[in-house]
């Protein structure tokens, strides 16, 4: 199911080998695109291209529904939509939440996440919201879609044709969407001050550049790309936003190299995953500077403590407070920190798998058993 | 840390070689015996131990929060408060929500989750929600803990010591109060009929001499558990309640065995984890008769037609609509059916996970790098 390839344009792979690369390589334009329609950049402000058709001040919650990848964007999502527009947000896999029976109260937002538009359970879950009377708002990457179509409000990712099996700058720019969406909502129930709007628009600006940075830097990634490949299993850790694209990481890792990767709250491995670890396991660390940077180091140091084999993402920083021995650094520029810097290390996270999976010969466009967009339940 | 140890009390093992399976196998004991504390067994009715200290009727919310095995016992009942109290559940792994600033609603009841009632993060978690003026209610295995101390109602597992690092009676006992809890709200709320209230009771009450029964054919899980002990991967999948139980049964096997198993809504197979599936990788299909098997015998088959290597456990019914080559086959009885079904089929995940690590000659008792409650952060 390719709609776009099937349009009255024709989409390449320009100077890439797949196209997958090309759009892990697009992501500073499109994400920089998505923003502009979200953004008054003159001002400094939130400005989205609709009018909410519903009070925000009125809203008594948010759900989020959605599948695979967009289902991690929505988890991103909710630390936003908590922080900045003090919601609050049950969010669940569109399979679980269509069978669920959920009550959803009065007043309710219900936010669908697909890039095609077209996937059968958040579809289901759309019209199981719908019965129940809430708003519904889809965040889209084809307009015409029937998610698009059946929504009260469309919020478009202007990611343009995502023909790469494994959804990348679909992903990046969902959570571009939800980042202004959080920031409108804060500022609408008065929550957020224009100042504080101001320095958290400053900081989204400045992300497709420092995606271009991180881009420049692939060539470190090779060899962590080729370490990786000789694993059989993979773990893959991280904390508040950075937990969501722990899961992202290694969904990208199965879908792309057939690697079993699992995310994991780093806050959980004492709960079961640190009997896994052992001198062979790559432990993958994603360690942005937050808040949780200190409780990330000190998982990263329990791991090391066991022999374990580290690869932290991080900054020099957080390389340096970790004070570990690593199999691998993937080196973040120190100023990519804040609230949204969860959608600058989403990139190295893809570039890994991407190396990854060509180094050892994988189809990285079209991985086995996997389609596009799953339009059967 | 085992304040039960140091009681003044000895705890042995009886003939079992390992506390872990005398734990498995005293399941129908204190299974029974905290249904006898929640239940009005002469009446087929719940009566509580205690009473509601908020009005159940303007509850707002409910908020659930833990770490391990705990967190995926509320995963579990999220599905039973929607449906029995029809109330909205909010569920976060407690070192997330700890550090999230999650806006909580007015009357809002939050639930802590522990079977030591000493784990460091669901402490804070506690502490956390009491700050913004919830009614906090613990369910825990140990009475004079912190967790119970700090809370406004003590729902107690009446589990016994569980000395196995790995949890396992204290999991079914902390399944048995939240139903109990999800049906006493419904009666309070007027969104439970007594009639349905008894059908529910009986079907509770049922639990104990059907784990009796799942536990009396145990020798039929040796041989698909020397199978699964030459995996270094596996995948276990199921929908619904079976979903956290899938969660909960792959924890078991990387606690005791080492080998990297992972849960999935089997919802979302085809968002990712299907690219995995090859001839060698056991994927554990839970299948108990509810409303959504023919959902999970539909993920079954597409595992089955990528030749994939399937362990369904379920009934003969199930089996037989799978219609599909099994690797291995655990059967239930027919009428361990219906919502509470999952407390039953906890029996042959638990007991997989034992003989898988038994078999490969693993310490089940005291898994390397594990403690047994995790009192700090």
């Amino acid at each position: 199911f390719q709609p776009l390839l099937a349009g009255s344009f024709l989409v390449d792979k320009g100077n890439y080998r797949h196209f997958m690369a090309k759009e892990i390589h697009e992501q500073p334009e499109v994400v920089g695109r998505t923003l502009a329609h979200y953004l008054d950049l003159a001002e400094g402000v939130v400005r989205l291209p609709f009018e909410f058709k519903f009070d925000p001040r009125t809203l008594s919650r948010v759900t989020i529904s959605a599948c695979g990848t967009a289902y991690y964007a929505g988890l991103v999502a909710r630390y936003w939509l908590e922080r900045f527009a003090r919601l609050s947000v049950e969010i669940d896999i569109a399979s679980e939440f269509r069978y669920r029976e959920a009550p959803l109260p009065e007043n309710g937002l219900t936010i669908l996440v697909s890039q095609s538009g077209e996937t059968a359970d958040t579809l289901a879950a759309l019209r199981y919201a719908r019965e129940q009377g809430q708003h519904i708002l889809s965040i889209v990457n084809v307009e015409t879609s029937t998610i698009a179509r059946e929504s009260d409000t469309v919020a478009q990712t202007l990611a343009g044709p995502e023909i790469g099996v494994a959804s990348t700058k679909a992903f990046t720019c969902q959570l571009v969407v939800f980042a202004c969406l959080a920031l409108a909502l804060g500022r609408a129930r008065g929550v957020l001050s224009k100042e504080r709007e101001r320095e958290l628009v400053a900081e989204l600006v400045a992300a497709p550049g420092q995606m271009a940075q991180a881009l420049a830097h692939e060539a470190q990634i090779e060899p962590v790309a080729r370490d990786v490949a000789r694993a059989s299993s993979v773990l893959y850790l991280g904390r508040g936003t950075a937990f969501p694209l722990a899961l992202e990481g290694a969904l990208k890792l199965k879908e792309l190299s057939y690697i079993h990767a699992e995310g994991y709250a780093a806050g959980e491995l004492k709960h079961g995953p640190i009997a896994l670890i052992d001198y062979a396991m790559p432990v993958i660390v994603l360690a942005p500077p937050d808040a949780s940077l200190d409780k990330t180091v000190s998982n990263l140091q329990e791991v090391a403590a066991r022999g374990g084999h580290l690869i932290l993402i991080g900054s020099p920083h957080a390389r340096d407070a970790a004070a570990a021995e690593l199999a691998g650094f993937i080196e973040m520029p120190e100023d990519v920190a804040g609230p949204f810097a969860v959608i600058v290390y989403a990139v190295p996270a893809q570039l890994l798998a991407y190396h990854v999976a060509t180094f050892m010969g994988k189809d990285v466009d079209q991985p086995r058993n996997l389609a596009k967009s799953v339009t059967v339940e």
